[in-house]
C-alpha cells in the first residue's frame, strides 16, 4: 500500500461497506495496480476500484457521438448542479460522461457519514437531483432522450415510497400502503399486494405526480438561475471527460470570485 | 443461578414464553454469563437474554450520530411517554437509544400478567403509542425520518385488525372482511382474498384512516401537555442511552414533588 | 362398559358421527377412563370424550383474570341465552368458562336429531346466536374484546352462504354466486371465482350487513328483556365454571316459578 | 339376461351412452341380480342399475325426519309437476325422496330420443323445471331449505351458459363471452378468462337473474293452478317413496278423469 | 394412383398444406381405397381423406332425428348461401349435413389459391358467412338451437381480432391491444394479459358487438332476399346429405334460368 | 475475403454487432459464398448474410398473387417513403417485396453510427415510419389488410414505452408507470405489474391513441404530398423486387431533376 494513501477519503466513498466488502476492494485494487505495472496499490488505484464495485466496469468501446457527449455532459451537470446548491444532498465526489454500465455518465454523490434515519427534506431534494439530468436536456434541447429513463425509475420509486413506506405526505397521513409479500417458489420474489381501494390508488398516483412535479420546479429554478455554473460545469466534463471533487468544487469557488 | 436473581421481575418480562422458550432463555443467559465470565447466572444475565431473545442482538457498531441520536431520543421518548400516560397499556419496563435488529432504539413494553382477551380501548391506546414516536419527531423537528416506518406498518395492521377482523368498527360493523387462504406450495404462505366490494374496500380505507387519525390526535395532546417530562425522558436518554423501568418512572415522580 | 350409561344421551351428542367416528370416540373413553383409574367406561368418560374431539383438548393451563373470567361469562352466557329463547335452534348441551383450544369458553348446542335440510329461518336465529357472545359484551361492558372474532368470521360466512349458495336473499334472489373451484395443486385448495360484476358484488356486501344487523338486533332485544336471566346465568357460570344441559334449563325453570 | 326385459324401456333411460357404457351397465346388472340372487338378470335389475351408474347407490340409512320428509316430497313434486306441465321437457322417468348421493331426492327426466340440438324454449322450460323445487318449498311452508343449493347452482349455470355461450339472448346478442382456457398444470383444470368490461358483467348478471326470475314465475304459476296435482303426488310420495312413470301419470290422468 | 385423379382440384382443396401434410394426406387416401377393395387411389378416396384430415372422421352412428336434419339443413344452407352470394369470400366446395367431428353438419369452403395478406373486407363478409347459420335458424324456426354455438365463438374471435390485432376499428384506431405472453410452465400456454383500461375494454366490448350486429343485417338481408334458394338448398341437403360444389352451384344456376 | 468487399458499407449495416455477432456473420456468408461456387467472399455475400442474420430466410416459396404483390408493395414504398421524408430517422439501406419470416416484404433502416441516447424526436419519426405501410394500403386501396398487424404492434408498443418508460409525455409528465418483475419460475419470464390506478391507465390509453393518431396525420401528409415519389417507388419495387440504397435514392433525385 503506498504510504500518500489517504484513508480518509476512501472511507468517505465507502459509506455502508462491511469488512467484507473493504478486503474485497483492495483486492480488486490490487488487481487493478498490478495490471498498471505498479509496485504498490496507490490512492488512485483504490477510488478506481470504489467505482468499479459500484458502477461497473468502464466501457471505453461504448462510444459516444460528438451530440450524444454534449447531451451527456449537461444531464450529469445537472445532476451534480442540482445536488451541489440544495442543502440536503450528499456531496458531489465525481462526475464523468464516461459510461459504466448501462449508463451513458454517472454522477457520483456519496454520504460524508454512514446514516441510519433519512428526513423527508433530503427524499425532497434527491428528488430534484434525480430529475436534474432530465430537466437539463429538456431546458437545453427543448427535447428529453431515453438517457433519463433509469432516473425518472429511480425517482418514481422514492416518491412512491415516500408516500406508502415512511407516511411523508400530509395527505394520505401516517400509515403504510401495500404489504410486502414473499413468494418462496423458486426464487426470491418480492410481490407487493395492492390491499387498498382503488380510491386510495388515484391518491397515491396523484401525489406521486405531485412531488415529482415539485422536484421539476425546484430543479429548473436552480438550473435557470445557475445557468453560467452548469455551462462551466459541461464545458469542464467535454474537455476532461471526468472531473473529481476537487475539481468540481472549484468551478463553484471561481464564479464566486 | 445467583440467589438474587428475582423471578418476579423475570416473569413479567416473559409473558407467553412456553416452557420450552424458558429453557431456551436460561441457556442464552448461561452463555452470556460464561462470556462474562462469571461464576453464577445473574439478574443482568437473564434480563439481557430475555432483550436478545425478544429483539435481536446490540449492535454497537452500529453509531449513531449526534443528530440521529437526538431524533431516536425523542423518537422512543414519544412512545415511552404516550405509553405512560393513557391508561390502557402495558407499563414500560425500558427505554433505551442502543440499536437491535433494524431499529434504532426501543421501548420495550411488557403486560403485568398473560392477557387472553384484548378489548377494544387497549388497541386505541396501543394505536396512540405506535404513533408517539412519528409524532414527536414531527412536533420537534418539524419533519420526520424514515425511522417511524416500522411503527406506521404495525398501527396500519393493527388498525385494519380492529376494522376487519374484530368487528370494532361501528361503520362496517360485527363482520369479518377478507377470508385468509393458506397456500401450501412449497413454503406457508398465507394470502388474504379480496372478498368483498370496491365500495366496501374505500370505507375499510377511511376507517384505517380515521383511527390513525384519532391516534395522531391523542399522542400530540399528550406530548405538548407533557413536554416537560418528553424534554426530561430525552436528556436522561442521551446521557444513559438506557432507562430501565425503576429510572423511567422517576422521572415522572420527579415531576409530580 | 357401565351400566348406567345412557346411550341416548350420547347419541344426541354425537349427530352426524359416522360408525368409525362412534367407534374412535370409545376408544378414547377408554383411554380418559383408565387413566382415571377406573375398569369400566363411565358416561361422563364418553361424554368428556365427545367434547375432546369436538372441541380439542381442555386448556387448564390457560388461566383467566377475574376480569377475563367475567368477560367470558357474560360472553358464554350470551350465546346460550340467545340460544334458548329462539325458537330454531339446538338445545343448549352446555356452557362453559374452561378454555378449549382457541376459545376462552365455549357453548355445546346440539340437535335433537339428524338434519338434512336446514331452513332459512334455522341460520337466521343461528345468526343471532352467533352475534349473542359479542352483543352481550358491548351490553354489559360498554366495548367488545377479541373474544368475539370467531363468532363474526363464522357469522359473515354463514351471511354469506345464506345469499350466495342457498338462494335464501329476497334481493338478489333464487341464485348461487361465486363458482368454486378446486385447484389441483399440491394441496387441497378451495378458490372462489368472482364470477359477477362489482355491482352484484356490492348488493351482496350490504345483505350480509343487513343480515348482521338484524341478528345484532334480535340478540340485543332478548339480552335487554331477559337481563335477569343472564345476570343469573353469569353467576353460575363463575361459580361452577360449566353448566350441563339440566343445570343451565333450572335456571330458566326457576325464573318461571 | 330374463326374456321379459325390455329393451326398448332400457333404450329409453340411457340416452348417450355409449357402448362401453352400456357395457359396463349390464356388468353392474349382472352383479346386482347375483347379490339377490337371482339366476337370470331381470327388468327391475337393469333400471336399477341404471339410476345407480347416474346417481349413486341409495342411501338408506340416510334417515329424513317426517318433517324433512314432507318437504323434499313437495321439492320433488314440485320439478316433476313443473316438467309434466311444460312442453319442451323430457317424460318424467321416476319421481323418489329416497336419499341418492348428496341428494334428498330425486326427479329423473330423460329424453325420448338422442338429442343433438337444444333450442332456446328448451333450457327456459328447463330453467322453471330446476326452479320448481325452490318454489314448491316456499309456496307451501313459506320459506325454503338448503335442499335447493344445487338446483339454484344449476339453474345458475344454464342461465350463464344460454347468454354466453349459445347466444340465446336478445340483449347481449349472438356472441360469446368467457373465453376457456385449460390450464395443464398437474391436473385438468378449466379457468374461464374474463375477456369483457366491467359494463359487460353488470349486463349479464341482469340477464341471468331476469331468466331466473322468469322460470320463478313460469314455476309458481304452475304450482298454484295444479295445486291439487301437486298436493296428490306428494301425497303418493310420502306412501310409496317412489313413482315410476306409469304411476306417476296415472295421477294425472284421474285428475282428467 | 388413378389416372382420371384431377390434381387441379385437389390442390384448391388442401390450401396451406404442406408437403409432408400432402404426403400424410396420400397415405390416408391409400388405406381408405384398400379398406374399399380398390387398386387404385381414385379422386373420391383423396378426397375424402381431405375432409377427414380437416374435419375428422364421418360420425354415421350419430343419428338425428327429422327436426334435428331440418335444422341442421338450414343451419349450413345459411352460411353456404351467404358465402355464395357475398363478393369477398371464398367458394364453397361442400355442405353437408353429415354430422363430423362435434358439428351436426358442416359447409367446405376453400380459396381458390393461397393467401398471405387478408382485407378488413375478407373478415367482414366471413362474419356474415358465421352468423348465417344462426341467422337462418331464427328465421326459419323462430328460436336457435345450441348448433350455432361454435359459429359465435368464432365470430366473436375474429371480431375481436379484426379490432384488437388488426387495427381495422375506425373508432380504436391503427393499434393493438392485449399483450400475448407465453407461459412457459409445464405446457404450452398463452395468456392475454389485459395491458388497456376499463373504459378500452367497454369500447371493445361495443365494436365487437356492432361488427356481430353489422353482420346479422347483412346475413338477414340476404337470406330474405334469396329465401327461395335457400329452401332449395335445404331441399337437396336433405334429399342427397351432402352436396359438391358442382351441385351446389348448379341450383343458383337454375334459379337464374 | 475478396477485396473489393466494402468494408464501411458492412459497418453501416451492422450497427450494434458484437464481435461474436460479425464473426458469426462471417462464417454464414463464407457458407453463402461457397454454396454459390465462389472461391472469395464478396460483398453481395456478406450484405445477404446481414439480412439473413437480421431478418431470417427468405421465402421464395412464399408467392404472392399479382394483388398481393402489389398491396406489399404500396405497404413497403410507405414506410420507405415516409422513412426517406422525416428529420429523424436513419436512412433506407433496402426496400424489398420478397418475403423473410413472417413478412410479406420488408424495409431495412439502418443508423449511420452506433447511437447511445435516443430523444423523442426519433421516436416520434419512427411511429410515422411504422404507420406508413398501414396508411399506404388505405390510402391506396381504401381498406387496410393484416399486413400491418405486426407494424401496429410495434407502434404500440413504442408508444407506450415513450409514455410509460420514458417520461416524455407532457401530461404524464417524467415518471414512470407499470414495474416489471422477473418471474423466475422455470422459463425467463417478464410480467409487468399494474402498479398505478385505474384512471392513470385511461390517460395512458388516451396518450397511447394520440401519439399513433399524429403519427397516422403525419403519414398521410407525406405520403399525399409525395403521392409521384410514392407510385414509382412502387412501380421499381414490382419490377426489381427489392431496391438497394442507390436505386431507392436515385427515384429521388429523378424527381428533383
Amino acid at each position: 500500500l503506498d504510504k500518500n494513501v489517504d484513508l480518509r477519503t476512501i472511507a468517505e466513498r465507502t459509506p455502508g461497506f462491511s469488512g467484507a466488502d473493504l478486503s474485497n476492494l483492495l483486492n480488486e485494487a490490487a488487481i487493478l495496480s498490478a495490471r498498471r505495472d505498479k509496485k504498490v496499490i496507490e490512492q488512485i488505484d483504490i477510488l478506481d476500484s470504489v467505482e468499479r464495485v459500484l458502477l461497473g466496469p468502464e466501457r471505453k468501446s461504448h462510444v459516444l457521438s460528438e451530440k450524444e457527449k454534449k447531451i451527456t455532459a449537461y444531464h450529469e451537470a445537472g445532476h451534480a448542479l442540482i445536488a451541489h446548491e440544495l442543502p440536503n444532498t450528499d456531496p458531489v465526489q465525481k462526475v464523468s460522461i464516461i459510461s459504466r454500465g448501462q449508463a451513458a455518465g454517472y454522477t457520483l454523490k456519496l454520504p460524508v457519514e454512514d446514516k441510519h434515519l433519512h428526513p423527508r427534506s433530503e427524499f425532497i431534494d434527491e428528488l430534484a437531483v434525480l430529475l436534474g439530468g432530465y430537466m437539463a436536456e429538456k431546458q437545453i434541447f427543448g427535447e428529453v432522450t431515453t438517457g433519463a429513463s433509469n432516473d425518472l425509475r429511480e425517482a418514481t420509486k422514492l416518491a412512491k415510497k415516500i408516500i406508502t413506506q415512511y407516511g411523508m405526505d400530509e395527505k394520505l397521513g401516517p400509515r403504510t400502503f401495500g404489504e410486502k409479500e414473499e413468494l418462496i417458489f423458486l426464487g426470491k420474489e418480492i410481490h407487493e399486494q395492492k390491499d387498498y381501494s382503488e380510491k386510495t390508488a388515484e391518491m397515491i398516483d396523484q401525489q406521486i405526480t405531485q412531488l415529482i412535479k415539485n422536484a421539476q420546479e425546484t430543479a429548473l429554478e436552480i438550473l435557470t438561475k445557475k445557468r453560467k455554473s452548469l455551462d462551466k460545469l459541461v464545458n469542464e466534463l467535454i474537455k476532461h471527460e471526468t472531473l473529481e471533487r476537487k475539481a468540481f468544487e472549484a468551478i463553484f469557488k471561481q464564479k464566486e470570485k
